[in-house]
């Protein structure tokens, strides 16, 4: 998505430890405008897969998975991340690991609201490792509902997560995916 | 706002230690047509007003900010919730008390994205006793940016909080307010 590149190119920042900082559009301050042409893109990519929810995890996501599931005209329903266990009712649970923050955490999403009539189409703001959106594809899986694709706005393409899941023949649709990005030059490179 | 009455009244659960379950459409899964109906409606209370940012807190008043911040055309900028102090960079930094989880977190926003240029309305899900309100009224008032006021979708109007803030002169908005609610009989009061 050529808009999206520009964007990363004009106002992302390259910071040590494969770091991109593209909090001025997409993860503090959030450009909802420009979100709502990312919602149109994806939904131009899986219109025609009968896609009826759509899947996220907070915070990140929740913005642009409202954007997109405006555009299929479907719920969306965000995964939470729980700290602790002490989680009350029915519910899928996954645990994921976190590069950013060393640790493991809970993902959790209300067994009322995934099911076997579900087409779902999991969002999200970043793709590196794929650790989060492998166990949003857990919890897919385990509801019984059919996971139809993966909508990721930034993938870091040299960090594996979505090749390895392109080889397990899950469908990722990646508005950017960086090759390659230097933090000291703030080069940023992307796949053709 | 009637549909949203009426939806609080057939999907709302009542539970013990005055917690109103909307997990089905606010939450959790996300009605996102219906938010978008929301939107327009705090559109439609200001668009006198000449907003140029919606600020909101994660997780759950991200997906309502987004479609308000739609309605406008402006940015939506989400202040983050820390546990920790350890935090790097110029940003204002407001502790506040939560009263579901018995502590205090830290409430952050980046000085980039709030200054004195902004006016700012400030939306989210809920409003019981006011704290998370507050600390985002505080960090408005130190960034020089003009309040506008606040809009949540639900008041809880006897704790008191929306109250004590139109007492103080703030300009506060809830598309439904109840009066009162009974977790043994489910019952449900509004204020008119």
């Amino acid at each position: 998505m050529k808009t999206l590149k520009e964007k990363i190119l004009s106002e992302g920042e390259v910071h040590e430890g494969n770091i991109l900082k593209v909090d001025s559009f997409l993860n503090h301050q959030i450009d909802i405008p420009f979100l709502k042409e990312i919602g149109r893109e994806f939904y131009s990519r899986y219109k025609e897969d009968n896609i009826n929810k759509i899947l996220t995890i907070e915070s990140s996501g929740i913005a642009i998975g409202s954007m997109v599931a405006q555009e299929f005209g479907c719920p969306l329903v965000f995964a939470k991340k729980s700290i602790t266990k002490n989680i009350a009712g029915d519910i899928y649970l996954t645990p994921v690991e976190s590069f950013t923050h060393g640790s493991t955490y809970g993902v959790i999403v209300s067994k009322c609201f995934l099911g076997k009539d579900d087409r779902v189409l999991i969002v999200d703001d970043f793709l590196a490792n794929g650790n989060a959106l492998n166990g949003l594809i857990s919890i897919v899986k385990e509801s019984g509902a059919e996971l139809v694709g993966c909508g990721t706005v930034i993938e870091k393409g040299f960090q594996g997560g979505g090749d390895q899941l392109r080889k397990k023949g899950v469908r990722v649709e990646s508005l950017a995916i960086i090759e390659s990005m230097n933090s000291e030059s703030g080069e940023i490179v992307f796949r053709d």
